[in-house]
């Protein structure tokens, strides 16, 4: 029998070893609340669909089971409209608001969740809170209708800006309670699903009927527990172009390096499907895989003799990649950002430098490298038709969550059913490419570049590298997301 | 305790409803075949992979189970590099043909079973057939190198050429055995995938030691069992251009109708996914929704209703959508065309005038309606990057099959994880839009168009539509495969 | 000395041959007209400027005399600001109108028109009539403000709307009168043009104070006189990815035959540039060129001869090619559309037709045939950057002219010097690829195509086309005004 | 009577102020030269054309006389197909060698010569000089045929590699001699091009029969009496990607600003007609308008301006912009690099720097600036459709003139007629935007930005700014050339 073992925390367990990590509801701390039927009964847009609504007890699982006498582990609730919803179409006031960075796709789920409310739940009030969390106090908001969200998925950004940093919890929900706002959406990356977070917990704290909604946004894929995050596949997408330019540039050239940097703060997952999709890459650096620069065996090393064999080679690097080398350079580490990150010094410049310094004070060949940045670019642009897809989905997600009573959860699909995760899964680690999966075997066989490391740290990756995502037979591995998810191919 | 039913189909069930739909090897009629180990141990790329060749048990499991009791279903033998291999570097001369219409990534797949086989099992000798299956007997061929498939993947097309049937199987394993191949790679649709079947059988039957590997393409994402087909994902992007031309033609014009027919024969996934990605359409008609023209609440109904709302519309039609009412208008179908499919009559063309022979006859409203035809502008552009990663996986799991021996197979993902797949379960039927599940009522609601459906037939669908891949549950639904593969969010 | 010749026509004639085409002004009808200085006088951004104002005996010359002792030929007024102008800003009440098809740049000539007014004049009052020439007297109109039109120029289309035809002088005179409109700007193609002149007409006969503006538009180029149409760059940009198509699919196939239709009633210079710049293109037929199809030397000849020498082809045809063939074939012609261009059936159809009955009869060769018609495609983008650089000229030229009192004018780069042009010289004749001159040589030496001329032919055609903007040697033929004006290189 | 002034600039004098700066001639130097009838003749794509060759006594005005009294100026010999040829096929033993930096349609320029070579003068000796001017001595060659060059107009780059520098003269001019070379096709910028005048000289000093023919290349436009420059158009184009990545970023943040560095070391053509074409940039730079970034009317005051009306603005600035205040905070400066440009430092960072720095010193507001440098990401694109057309004309023009035995010249338009224009006349100058010509007013005007000009420097200005291309009217402004030639509408 399925007992809570935590009551903040939510987790069910059942028989097994089946663990449901469920999502705080309204009715958790607030009794007596009306229910009203879902007005999707009777919308004829869904009246051909064979059972429509989610039934109250299914889970989705994060584990694929292969070997039968295995636990079926962690569940999560699953996402999608329920016959029952805890808030009329009058009373609901929502509002959205966008943090961090910008990332295709925003403007698209902006204007999705704008649509479902109104189009499936009958919702006309939407307020946009501007520039990001600080604007709840400090900006000004405007009036969301289907009709001012109605082409904003064709253009990259968000309408309601953005900005790092701006959490004043507090402050937050006194606006939140004092506009009579009971819905809040929260488009944002780790540092932001904290802030949510911590709103929830304020908004439990106080007992106020508010449904706090994330919808985990960043570029470089590295949430954990989901399948991918939105923007992604148009990233690897964008990505290509430069790559496709730096390799232009390096064959033109003797001894040419197109030098290509790509987001990927703790995560090189941007950086390896695009080395994997464009196959022009001759070198691709990620954060997850340490690398040295000289002496035998090393980056340099590497370079020249790919630039021997070849005349000329593309270099792609996450943005984080590197850092321990690049501190050691520096030692100037350590700050943080505004919204939490560390501050990273910019590695494409950095290795540009030392790769010219090397060739220069070696004096065996002459090298043209050609460094390019298109992060900017990249971030700016719309999304593509999955990603618009994916938006609609995941901002559904959100809206039939909330209207459902669901009080603070974040969307997002696990191994392809959306669910309704607890903000401390998506908040408290970072997803990142395993390097001992085949994924990234599949690269460095494809780019045909060292793996930088030696037999002995060899050993100690394959036993340190056991990510709380993965079995053994290396099912569920998050590298996987991109287009498929299979990586044992 | 497994028992096979069916030594041909070879099927092996299990406890607890499980069965495995396995595929034919080498040594099921080859006795004493010699196996070596796989090169990869000693492939310097994939030694830091832990646990890299995919366990001889390993099975992927068509069917997510959800209610504990429930049977556990088909499974297919997972795809991935084996411990042992039955063919040495040296001795495998490979073969790679295309057949049928073009279909972004063809070429990337051509390329990738050239390096695939290259850098993972050192194999040399690869022969590209030109022009399609007829080109065993009656065309030149051309060697295929790393070098010469280097570019491939950006341009569209395929480089070998192709054309529809030309099949004639005991020609082509002649032609197979005179030339000493013994792996062929057979690249195309249903139809041809019937054809590497009979290629196969017969290959049994002259108990030649040749592995028969299918890659199955359909732009139309209308394959059975597998997760999508290669192509999709960039046609679905492309499409979107086409129907932002029509949507700017159509708000140009007093009462503007913009009309695009996508590809579609059978199934309107691309239809679908491109008018939820789009956003801007006003009526999507697919070959699975019937629909009608005249009367009330007819597909005219519809268009006047809206031209006098908002001025302009936009409307997709897939190319095998209304061919009842174009049927009756005609009366002049059932032709086959070589590789026999119907030959389908131009719907939009068709549709285009039925429209304006209305507006013209009623005399109500005078319409300017503008129709894209953008087929072959989507079919030839290059795969975009999430094609390009998903064609790498395919082709590299099928040079992995062939090379540990499975004789006869199609390779695809299921749920996630790719298989290798008989080919009957490719060839006998077609993947359809469920359209009682929730993506197509999700799209309805999105263009707020009827369903054209009266209450009767609404019964009558919803009791038929139990496709094989569909449990009571909507779990496994094939319309979900395009970037997400849920629709019950 | 100069003399005026014909009142109406405002012909001004000098010494050595020297004509002025001059344009009217309104102080020709209105006496005691009151002037102001230009307010660009003081506009900080036109400080530095050099001799700002057009000198009033600026004009351009329309042929560039090579030979000492030709006549120096007709000349046009120059466009740009006047020291003086003749309407205040508080006084303008201007509107725009664009009417026809869509053309890539519409939306910038728009947005320039306005800003334009805003930010050179000061002037506030700007109407946008929709829906073309009807829109005066039956439509809804917008006010346009810097602020509403400053992203236009990124969406295809018009935010006008358009419509052909429509046109009632005297009710839409009614209607500016009524409106107290005293600025009318009108962006269409020829025939659009003959309405302005009307309307300018009327507008004189009446003694109103209303300078009436065309900006000439033809995505085809066809306009005589002025260097080239805006939206031509961009659509020959644009059709190189049909072409692209068309070439892929072509050599895919055994016998692929690439066909593709773009757009050129009566011109075609779209095809022909777009054949000069893609390089792919194995044949190109316009209306300029007759040619035939059966028979020695014909075109299912060269077909069939091409097909065996390089086993594909691809073939371009301007939508007004062939009509007399076509013609022969229906004899449906002669029908009127509503802006009183001939109605021509679909050649692209027919010719497809053609041939696939030609070969399916000869039984010589089996052909793959794949049309693509990617009109609305082309027509509904935005301009490129030349093209919005381009548009804001040519709105910044009629804004220049209208405040300088020029009544009755059409703007356009002569030579490249932007003029003021009669309306008769645009709208009398069109614009046509003189098959004589060496541009068209430079093509058929491209695609190895036959000229489809017999020596009788040859010679004929030499001596008939002598079109009115060409020297004997060639000096200011048309057909050069793409990206260079040059021919005779 | 015509009479040389100088045997070696070869310049000719005629009545009333004519100047004809001629090209050198085979003939000039050696004696007996036999001539051929041009094979173009008997060219069946040639036969409709009426007079197809040059009169020998064309010439093309660098001036388009406006005033009656005004001397006629400096003219160049007309570039086109010669009656004459100098070269029997058989004998053309050809070369192109491309040199310098990256511009989009260097592989259209090498296939058009080729194909030029062998389709209208049936030349099938083509070498490639693989790396730039040192190849010659130090590196492969490759064998160029229509068959090869097919397809690398798709492509970006060169597909004979390039490199800076390298240019030994003696060494090149022994390589062409031992190699039987007598036709050399130069493909490169101003250094280049003075390279190209040297090797013309030794050769005409060694008394050799080869033809030197320079086509110029620089991305930048800043090449003097020519037209434009192949791949600016290009430019153009791409650079609005980054600008509206700029545009995006800013808008969603805060006092968001997008600073994008454009190509222009010492011209800012592309920063100046991008901002023209994208109306979303608040600000260009360019190295011919001098700024100051402290104090009132300054850089950072106009900054803070604009943030506090709008709250985000677009920065563009051309590489060679203010290099004066670079140089004052650097000092480092008068570095040659291996071309002989100057090595200037990056502007981008170092402005961003200094505006970050400023308001993080100000502390009057928090700025997020974002920097697009996307230099080579524009320069390794194809050329577009207008490129491909000018570049077809600059190769055919150029295999002209060398078969015609032009001996030392550089191909070009000028005034829209394609011409051989002295080495000098290309290599003395570079050509800069004209700040008090309207053509910058106008982009003053678009972007409302000062002028950064006190009042006595514009006096200045005016009275220094007078370019030898330039009449008083303002008449041939060379910032025309994009496009359209007109300045002053």
């Amino acid at each position: 029998m399925a007992v809570p073992v935590d009551p903040k925390l939510k987790i069910v367990k059942g028989d097994a070893g089946y663990v449901l990590e469920d999502v705080p509801h309204l009715a958790d701390y607030l009794s007596d609340l009306p229910t009203y039927p879902n007005p999707l009964q009777t919308n004829p847009a869904y009246s051909v669909v064979r059972q429509y609504f989610v039934h109250e007890d299914d889970t989705v699982t994060q584990k694929i089971v292969v070997h039968k006498d295995s636990p079926r582990g962690t569940h999560f609730r699953r996402a999608g409209p329920r016959q029952k919803v805890y808030f009329e179409a009058d009373e609901v006031h929502a509002c959205i608001v966008t943090c961090g960075g910008l990332c295709p796709g925003l403007n698209t789920v902006i204007r999705e969740i704008v649509c479902g409310l109104y189009y499936m739940y009958g919702v006309t009030k939407v307020l946009g809170i501007e520039g990001g969390y600080s604007g709840f106090y400090s900006r000004n908001t405007i009036d969301l209708t289907p009709r001012i969200v109605n082409d904003i998925h064709k253009r990259g950004g968000t309408i309601l800006g953005t900005s790092r940093g701006g959490h004043d919890t507090s402050k937050i929900v006194d606006s939140i309670h004092d506009r009579g706002i009971n819905q809040v959406y929260i488009i944002g990356g780790d540092g932001t699903q904290r802030g949510a977070s911590a709103i929830f917990e304020e908004v439990r704290r106080r007992g106020l009927k508010v449904a706090v909604a994330g919808v985990p946004k960043t570029i470089d894929n590295d949430i954990p527990v989901i399948d991918r995050s939105f923007g992604f596949d148009t990233a690897v997408e964008e990505a290509q172009r430069a790559i496709n330019a730096a390799h232009v540039e390096a064959e033109s050239m003797d001894n040419g390096i197109g030098l290509v940097k790509l987001m990927g703060r703790y995560s090189g997952f941007i950086a390896m499907y695009a080395t994997l999709a464009s196959r022009d890459v001759d070198c691709c650096l990620i954060p997850e895989s340490p690398f040295f620069l000289e002496g035998r065996g090393g980056l340099f090393d590497f370079i020249e003799k790919r630039l021997k064999e070849i005349g000329h080679m593309v270099l792609v690097i996450a943005e984080g990649a590197g850092q321990d080398l690049l501190s050691e350079s520096l030692q100037s580490m350590n700050q943080q950002d505004a919204s939490g990150n560390k501050l990273l010094k910019d590695v494409g410049l950095w290795i540009s430098q030392r790769i010219k310094d090397h060739f220069a004070r070696e004096q065996k060949m002459s090298i043209n490298l050609k460094y390019i940045d298109p992060t900017y670019m990249i971030r700016a642009i719309p999304s593509n038709a999955a990603d618009n897809v994916y938006c609609t989905l995941l901002a559904q997600s959100a809206v039939h969550g909330a209207m459902a009573g669901f009080a603070g959860f974040v969307v997002g699909p696990v191994n392809g059913r959306h669910s309704y995760i607890p903000f401390n899964h998506i908040t408290e680690t970072q997803n990142q490419v395993v390097i001992t999966d085949r994924m990234w075997a599949r690269l460095l066989s494809s780019t045909n570049q060292p793996s930088f490391l030696n037999p002995k740290d060899v050993g100690k990756i394959q036993k340190e590298e056991e990510p709380p995502t993965q079995l053994l037979e290396g099912e569920n591995c998050k590298d996987s997301n991109f287009a498929t998810k299979d990586i044992l191919i």
